[in-house]
């Protein structure tokens, strides 16, 4: 069978605009998170994309349930609104995804949630994957989290080790992988999720432990803002993410004044 | 509020290959398909990216029922049975993703349809899309494949016109151009997926008519393997995709000899 | 027939307390919004139920999108921090129940939003029901509430009219009853829920030019607090609801230093 | 942040009429459960309730299966058909909701099992619930009502002991303990749901053995029918519930004769 | 292509029975209902199969809603505990299966409802199929069987005219053609269920009008009997169906004493 | 209760014609797998059916994978384009349905995939259902096959032992046994479904060791076919399942060539 080959040119054509600028938002406080995350970041990146990695000032310094990320959300709207030009894309860094929808709405340029993007993207790599996260009750979180994305049937299972966000060391590690291997051999996962922002550090470790592909949310969302590009996509500003309409606000920092006077 | 800013470095630290080799296929023998599939490819590619665009040298013309995929997804697993070395990522460029499965079986490297390409890139910038197609007989089939996917929720409407693959024409945009109209705004669809491979080179006139994004699925695809390869994901082996056993095929070709003699 | 009959004495053995105190939240900042809210408060309750109403001093002064709901749900978290003890019940009065998550982690009592009441209530009286509300942009929202509740087989339609929060007069009761009327006649709804917390002053209106049942959520949500207390239930603690961790928390006002001090 | 204030004065504006009546229905014929019903309303009714309570003087003694629900259903349907004035709203107080349609039929104020109030009330205190049910024929039979009532998201799991209905016993607490706390534990169930309307008497001891929310159904079917009076809601005539159409009725009794006779 | 060719010989070796007894019992009183029945169980069954056709002698003459399908449940069931022995398979003529769970419990010998029946048939000929019923209120009634039957993704739609059960002639024929037509053309149904056991009269001339199967639940379902007889199948004993459990009951009929004994 | 009976009188009045032509296909060329098909199906079918068994001449030896399935599916469509007059209907008997879409759109008469076959048979008998199949890697693809079916709700579990599809001996049907008493104990499994053609020969050990319905594929779509005759229905053209289009087909065999001139 002798294919009919084409031999496309891409160097001659691509749409592609020269460099990326790509902002990406920790939504806690923590300095150590936010570094950590500009490396996942710069790890999985083109050459030619330029990322910018910032949090918040204000916020709990680690998101470990619903009243943390109702919080942390508003400072990441906040801190977006006085961001909105300038970007290719924007990756919010919290594997609770808070603030998407809002961003969405604030912003044109595409918004990637890191769990979100975690998920599409294990999609094509596994039939069924599952998610390790750090504290157990993080697990109905991000059970309605991937029902509102729609993939709950694609998802084998979510689990959990019991320890809080940013404590590493070599037993968290263990107590990953541990779970990592029950999701795989009972649950029927075929790929494994990182189900937190700062694991980052210890993902190769556990891609060298285990012989399923283990996918880090940033570097997901990073790579998904660039195939976005490469696509010319935007947000949609059709239905549910049409811009916040102008109002009056009580107490706006000068962010929010801008965003609510309806400048733009 | 001053944001605790890092800059990340990627040009040092990309783990990115230096230039991804993609081999797309379009399953059908049309050879005009698949040099519209090629330009479409070489459009969205990064420009370091080198895409091959080939098709099996027989089968259908073209793919409007599930007979011909039938067929045409033999063709499809025949031809990749010869190509299992050599590229970073393959392509199925058929919008109704015939012998993805068989081909993530098959070949180590990832493999992206068309299809499911536009679908998770959908999500990331509208709430709910809806996928325009060519004949009503297909509508039944994309609904199939939604729901293997797990997005049913996502999908707003799958709509049609009444026109043949391969027969194009200002009347054709037309038609299409009001169906996506009426999915917008009848169905709640916030963007419009292009459900046939062949409609690459109208897609741009359709951007225009059109406010919201408008998704085509050979260059949602060919980004999604190149942000595969930037996070270093391959295909799990762990379950639904390991390797096709070794076992007698009587009256094998010789790409399908060798496959079938396990021969890795 | 002649029914084996036993009288129940609830006057001597009834569990109640006294008198119920709920504490009901406007999470927006319109002072109009919040009287309206106690006033529908007030019919619906017992004569013994002392209910007080509240809303934060910033904030949007409505919430019609997710951006004014993430930036509202913030300031609903910061006022009910201080707001923990000395009630038996709170309930949320935006028709999107933002923050109810956040606040049943926070508080011991039971906590209800008038948006999961309405639908609760209405599956009592109706097999199916249907939401009016007043943004076409809501709806989507609206969706997602209903599918994180668990309800969506239940749920004829969403309906809305075009007009903002806030801005009432003859011409919105006309065009709310118009959508109620095709809700019932072409999608099967069988009860009407009004789909935001201001439109209390026009339910008693719509019942009376509607045949079916007219929810109005606040009634629902006091009622179902009353309910829960007569059952002498509250919020669970042995997961998605536990009380939030103690941890450092970067420029907290004084009600969320107290919380984030872990002082209980 | 001093809040925005209103006291709502319900004591002056209170829509609600001075006492209910509320008629509850055994559909079985064990005078023990009709009394231990009666206790288990007395205790969570409001002090101005009134609340009376009946069976069927024929039919099972017992409800443990399809057949003795069936038969049951159409006793309580019969009696019934003759208490449709005099009431605020009906109890169905058999964990099946056997008649629960038929009887939003017949009557015009609200009618509520207790099966499904539990749900409902489950749903504001917990993520995902868990009902412990007293024979294993009898979990297929819930998770079907729980389909039908679309909550089955909700549901972590429905467990249950081996021994039938009425015979009780410390060996049963005991039983039901162990099941709770699995369902607890291992299913993620954070509230526990007593799967038959003869668990009352133990409902506390329950209770006082675990620390995540008991439901026990009567209560909440009787402070439901509180909050639906008020809001003033009733059973919906425009669609499923519509009253029975006058027809032949071969061999009825009295009830039935006036029934099918359109009369009302 | 020269297949690889094998003769089964099924005379020589079939392992049926050489004439089945198939009992039939039309839940309602009508008796030239109970008379269309049988005529169309004659036409479909095979030559040698025995049906006989029964209905209780009291209940309602039409089953139009669930408070007729409540009491004619419970005749049908007191009428099958007197029929357990003689028979190898047993039909529910209709179209809402009443009592079937039930008689499953019950009969030894497998039990098919005549809509249960038709919705599985009509998923081998039809990848979505419609439903034409009589009375608008029916709609939600069948709605909810097809979910409990877990097909509602293989239902187009429920569509229904106006008419009363039993009302025959020339405008109910054409309203239902119209109804039908609108399925097949608006809603994407590939094929039309009759929802109502009386309508087997008029089935040929729908046949005639529509280009698309229609199905008669009765043909359907005794047709499906002589299937599970041939493959030697009953009703599993192991779960939902077990035999109802012996005990009290009170009044009981000498069908219903015999049974409760518990004597088999 | 005197019941109000009519004699029906099939065998004057009967449709059916004398004797039906079912053509089995074995996607696999396994000439021993092929013989035990038609044994399982002599000994299903009516004595007046005759039943003959084809196998193509090329393919792999057994289906164990999606890739063996893609290619055996073409075969298999190939086969039947040649096969198209003459037939009652067809079974294609692998239990992964491959082709059975497709053959329903080259065919007139109905196509019933053994796989189906038994899931509906199975939903007439059970309330749930486990799968038991050979290889771990297949029970995703049953998975999605039971999803496109719409029974996901209906299917307690699928469980696989660890053999080859064609290697048998007792070991097997102990490891058989083993996992299917897990299915019934611990899965809720109410009746065991073989999943693969292969099993006919084991199919009645497995009968006397198991106290649950035991449902063979073969024998389930055999008996299908025939009740579709009875009741006179034949595949829907009227959407999915149209007839082929006619188009160029490059290398076509002489089967396919008539198929895809359109000759009709």
């Amino acid at each position: 069978m002798s294919p009919d080959s084409v031999d496309g040119a891409p160097p001659a054509s691509s749409d592609r605009p020269a460099a990326l600028r790509i902002l990406i938002v920790n939504p806690n406080t923590s300095a150590e998170m936010t570094a950590d995350i500009a490396t996942a970041a710069a790890h999985a990146a083109a050459p030619s994309t330029e990322v910018r990695c910032v949090s918040p000032d204000a916020g709990p310094q680690t998101i470990e349930g619903v009243t943390d990320e109702t919080l942390a959300a508003a400072y990441t709207v906040e801190l977006l609104a006085g961001e909105r030009d300038g970007y290719d894309g924007y990756v919010i860094a919290c594997y609770g995804d808070p603030a998407v929808t809002a961003c969405r709405e604030l912003l044109d340029a595409p918004v990637v949630g890191i769990a979100e993007a975690s998920f599409h993207m294990a999609c094509l790599v596994a039939h069924r994957w599952s998610v390790i996260t750090l504290l157990p009750r993080l697990r109905s979180v991000l059970g309605d989290l991937i029902l509102r994305n729609g993939l709950e049937r694609r998802c084998a299972s979510i689990r959990s080790v019991s320890t809080g966000v940013g404590v590493a060391g070599p037993e968290v590690l263990e107590a990953l992988l541990e779970e990592a291997r029950r999701a795989v051999r009972q649950d029927g996962g075929e790929a494994i999720l990182l189900g937190c922002a700062g694991l980052g550090p210890i993902a190769e470790q556990m891609r060298e432990s285990l012989d399923v592909p283990v996918l880090e949310g940033v570097a997901c969302a990073v790579t998904l803002v660039e195939a976005l590009a490469g696509c010319g996509l935007r947000t949609s500003k059709a239905g549910a993410f049409a811009a916040p309409l102008a109002k009056p606000f009580h107490g706006a920092t000068p962010n929010l004044s801008l965003l609510y006077a309806g400048d733009r």
